[in-house]
């Protein structure tokens, strides 16, 4: 626990059985607004779910609202239809940073940034926070998209499962600079360092349908996506 | 079934209750050269197990070789601990390609590819299969770095827990194109298309304890993630 910051207690969450991180604890991270950092980042999440003594893990979209996450899809969804019974759920988000190349095999690592999320999943009825959740998707992809495009009519609300989990029992782990060799390897005559890796997007492809005068919009042009929203 | 194309039986993976992909079978593949080159292309896998009805979901790097996936850590690990009493696995690798921007916010969408793979793990207790295996995880990073880098002596190799998964009963996932849009929305006045996702390398930055003659090597330099090896 000595990696803990002096922050106040409610930036922290509470370390449980579950969160803790026990190997390589320097790593661990339990400060709310860095978790939240990483999740806004990610644009995927790895969901896993337990049917019948079997784990899956499921790649799926996911948008933040405070101190929430949301995952939506189709009702027949296996993974839908299993959460809202209201298991035990696992969700996982990652950002790779960086490889990280060391004078040895054994050394070699990688720069990243995860979080991990235990809890138990609850369908959102509330038809304001199911809105509220669907905008939270769209606006998680591109900022500012919500409003350029069409809102979700009645039929289509009612045709979507949204899920909401609370971020309360986390944790973040965070690998970042050099590699860490043994004293002897550094006189190696072996080249060392990071190489960082970044999400970056090329050229937008229009859809073949689009008509020509319709221009692309600002926030498509210039998209990035190391600028977290603010917490 | 009907997506299936009409390969030999032997390129293709058996469907079983547990990888055949229910939801959307049209983005279903279960042909072992898109497995593995997806498998290939990708850096991290993402890990479930369940301990006391609890699922876990952890992001861990991995190796391929022929038709075994390949991850390792500490001894001390509780992924690993667990996994090596032969308890029940599913390792996902997802690749994202793209945002799709659709006219409405219910057809937005993501253009990725992904891998799900079941099974039980096995330690890797022959040495050569071992070093073997430490070797596939080092050329999985980077291409051509385990001749370039110091070998795991024996004490290294004695100190890494390799686990071995059968890549057997496993599908892929896989959207591509631009978004599809209800016919009455392409009317609309929205820019909608791909923006196409990359994972790119950023300059290198060489370790501070590097001495100013040792070069960068090719490899690094001309480092891209999109070649995937022969398979």
């Amino acid at each position: 626990m000595n990696s803990l910051p002096t922050e106040t207690q409610s930036d922290l969450l509470t370390i449980t059985q579950r969160n803790q991180i026990k190997i390589l604890p320097h790593k661990a991270k339990y400060e709310r607004q860095e978790i939240y950092q990483i999740l806004d980042e990610g644009l995927v999440c790895h969901v896993g779910f337990v049917v019948d003594s079997q784990p899956f893990v499921i790649p799926t979209a996911y948008g933040r609202i405070d101190e929430c996450l949301y995952i939506h899809g189709s009702p027949a969804s296996r993974m839908l239809r299993n959460l809202k019974q209201g298991i035990e759920v696992c969700i996982t988000v990652t950002l790779l940073d960086g490889l990280v190349l060391a004078r040895s095999a054994f050394r070699h690592s990688m720069n990243f940034r995860s979080v991990v999320i235990f809890g138990t999943a609850t369908v959102v009825e509330d038809e304001a926070e199911k809105l509220a959740a669907l905008k939270a998707f769209t606006e998680h992809v591109v900022s500012g998209r919500w409003d350029e495009v069409r809102s979700p009519n009645r039929q289509e609300l009612a045709g979507t499962l949204v899920l909401s989990l609370p971020i309360t029992e986390a944790s973040a782990k965070v690998r970042t600079g050099p590699p860490i060799d043994y004293e002897e390897d550094y006189a190696l005559s072996v080249w060392a360092g990071e190489l960082p890796l970044r999400l970056t997007t090329t050229t937008p492809i229009p859809d073949p349908r689009l008509s020509p005068e319709i221009k692309l919009p600002v926030n498509v042009q210039n998209y990035t996506r190391n600028s977290a929203k603010s917490v």
